[in-house]
């Protein structure tokens, strides 16, 4: 499936705001841009200048650090809010306006007809002032929006020849990837314009909705870092990296991959949250390896569980050994990390011990070790008697 | 799109035990299989007795606790591990090998004449012992296998009429929904058989891939609670869930929903980990609404951002107020709740001291709350001067 060339809409600094503990700073603005811009995303969203005294400012601070990376801004779909965006000196402006029959109803009262002639008004009026900027038009909650009103919108739109990007959100989480594949296929065909997909995670697809996106021709997928946002969230950096990454490898050539940890880590900080367990990538259990069948075919090759490879993120694996679903090829690999020479016999009764112990609480990395040294100095013939009574060789059935 | 009628195979207690920091007491399998139950699922599955003593111990328990749920177990390919399965008294079986190149070489070292062959002699070995057990055959890593082995194994293996269920594993996590629906709706065609779907998350589509499953005609999905298992998991429980709901909230409607916060806080506490931020339902920002546009018109109705009802798990939405991105109809209702009668033109002002406050630090709730007190006994004409300097009306560019 070779994919379009796709840019990554980077809006921790716009959608993130929207999560319940973040409150950036100016500083953690900038230091979030940074590291973003050296990870390589192609643009950077930020919240409206028209939200805060401190939102506008920082869009000038982020907008004057001469990143790489072009700065956006995300602003209602009116003239007064778009001539605050021009002001700030973003390279772009994403306007949006709600689509559905919910949101014509109780977020801006407005009929299709209205919003066809509103959004005219404005992308005609951006261009009056700034024919050069990068202007994207995107409904909101288009998946419940009516299909046909859909397309009166945007094909209005198109025909103006005015905007460089059409935006489709799955603004309550509710689309499915086949969904999307068909909207922005027929965006793609209908239009010829660049597409970008931003989706909400509230029923877990955000990621697959974003790849279904992809590979319907679209152009630019907006993440934020950990997938901050309104309630869940949204497509997290990580995830698109990830499902890209097992797609083909090359796809994600282009991004620095080893600083992904350090910008999950740093909004962790930021925003008062832990990465969670099983964080794509960089949950602190996304390459642990535990059952025994599964760490026998670790060791002897790491891709026959793994589709990422963890050093490509500056990560490492980890085999978990002392469990009750420990195997005997894990045993012996640790006695040879160890330096001990015990028999394969002998391995898989110490194997027993171990998984009959750790029935009642896990060992410890160096109780291992002990039992494996232990092990190590004796026969076949007498390792039964040198356990503790009840823990020999007798425990299995 | 009408899905078959389907069941879950809650897998906590099997896929569950192989995450890192698992390690369920006789105990804590009782209380999480009897919440379960009580939840609505129709089939439990269990670690293999051959695991530990410990693990066969706690499968004869949980049969023991004639629970409606019926009780699997999980085994490799091999008589010798059915034999302790089928002596424990579970309703069924569930037997894996695994297909792909990668295992072949270094799981278990068959090729696929051997593999087709060892697992006729076994399932022939379970309908001698048991002639009324459920049978499952699962092939393992099932989309990194060659599609033409994958078709072998099945067809030869329902076509012996023994087995009452085919499983498919995306046991790496690297599968996409095309795929999946391609390759269950093949199996569902040519072998009419009952299809079980079992997902990694690596990549972030295990939900939307046990979607596809169940679209294609897909008869069991597993899951597990918070979606535990090896590295960062399987299909979460309540991921399912969700996105069943959104298809049609008739799907999940034979589930005791209010049940879920509970099953995930439980198992929270036995693995001694957070639930995620993020979690699908119940992550603790996953009904809180926070940008003013969102907030408006959730107050007016709360579908217009929520396609999953709070109410319907037994949880509750909140309001975000006391931040930058906050909006003067927030701050109505919140006056209203108070009892305060304050004009909108008031409100409004009100609204840009919170946005500029909040560019500091958040406001509490208590501190929006003495700020709506003081400016109710304001009138339009002196609010201006009741603010502290450079705070007061002049805010707005």
């Amino acid at each position: 499936m070779p994919l379009h060339d796709f840019a990554i809409i980077e809006s921790t600094l716009r959608e993130g705001e929207q999560f319940s503990t973040a409150t950036f700073s100016t500083a953690q603005k900038q230091r979030t841009a940074s590291l973003l811009d050296q990870f390589g995303v192609e643009l950077i969203e930020m919240t409206s200048p028209c939200a805060s005294p401190q939102s506008e400012a920082d869009i000038r601070a982020i907008v004057g650090m001469g990143l790489n990376a072009r700065i956006l801004t995300h602003v209602r779909c009116n003239r007064e809010d778009v001539l605050r965006a021009l002001d700030t000196g973003v390279d772009g402006i994403d306007i949006v306006i709600g689509t559905s029959q919910q949101l014509m109803t109780h977020s801006h009262g407005k009929d299709i007809a209205q919003i066809i002639d509103l959004a005219l008004d404005v992308i005609a009026f951006v261009r009056e002032q700034a024919p050069e900027i990068m202007l994207r038009f995107s409904t909101e909650d288009s998946f419940r929006s009516r299909e046909s009103d859909l397309y009166r919108v945007y094909l209005a739109v198109a025909d103006t020849e005015m905007v460089n990007r059409l935006g489709v959100a799955d603004t309550v989480g509710v689309a499915t990837p086949n969904q999307v594949w068909t909207l922005v296929h027929h965006l793609v065909r209908l239009t010829g314009l660049d597409i970008e997909f931003h989706g909400h995670n509230d029923s877990g697809c955000a990621i697959a909705n974003a790849c279904a996106a992809l590979e319907a021709g679209a152009t630019h997928i907006d993440t934020t870092i950990l997938g901050i946002g309104e309630r869940n969230g949204i497509t997290s950096l990580g995830g698109l990296i990830a499902r890209l990454y097992t797609l083909n490898r090359d796809y994600v050539s282009k991004y620095n991959l080893p600083l992904l940890p350090a910008l999950d880590a740093l909004i962790a900080e930021y925003c008062a949250i832990e990465v969670p367990f099983n964080n794509i990538i960089t949950g602190a259990s996304a390459f642990i390896h535990k059952a025994g069948i599964h760490a026998k075919a670790v060791l002897a090759d790491p891709s026959t569980y793994e589709v990422l490879r963890p050093e490509d993120f500056g990560l490492t694996r980890e085999i978990a050994i002392g469990h009750r679903l420990t195997g005997w090829n894990t045993l012996r690999d640790r006695a040879q990390t160890l330096g001990l020479a015990i028999p394969d016999d002998l391995i898989k009764e110490v194997t027993q011990v171990v998984k009959q112990r750790a029935d009642t609480a896990p060992l410890s990395i160096a109780e291992i070790d002990a039992l494996l040294h232990e092990v190590s100095v004796l026969t076949p013939e007498n390792i039964a008697f040198s356990l503790p009574e009840g823990e020999g060789l007798e425990v299995r059935a």
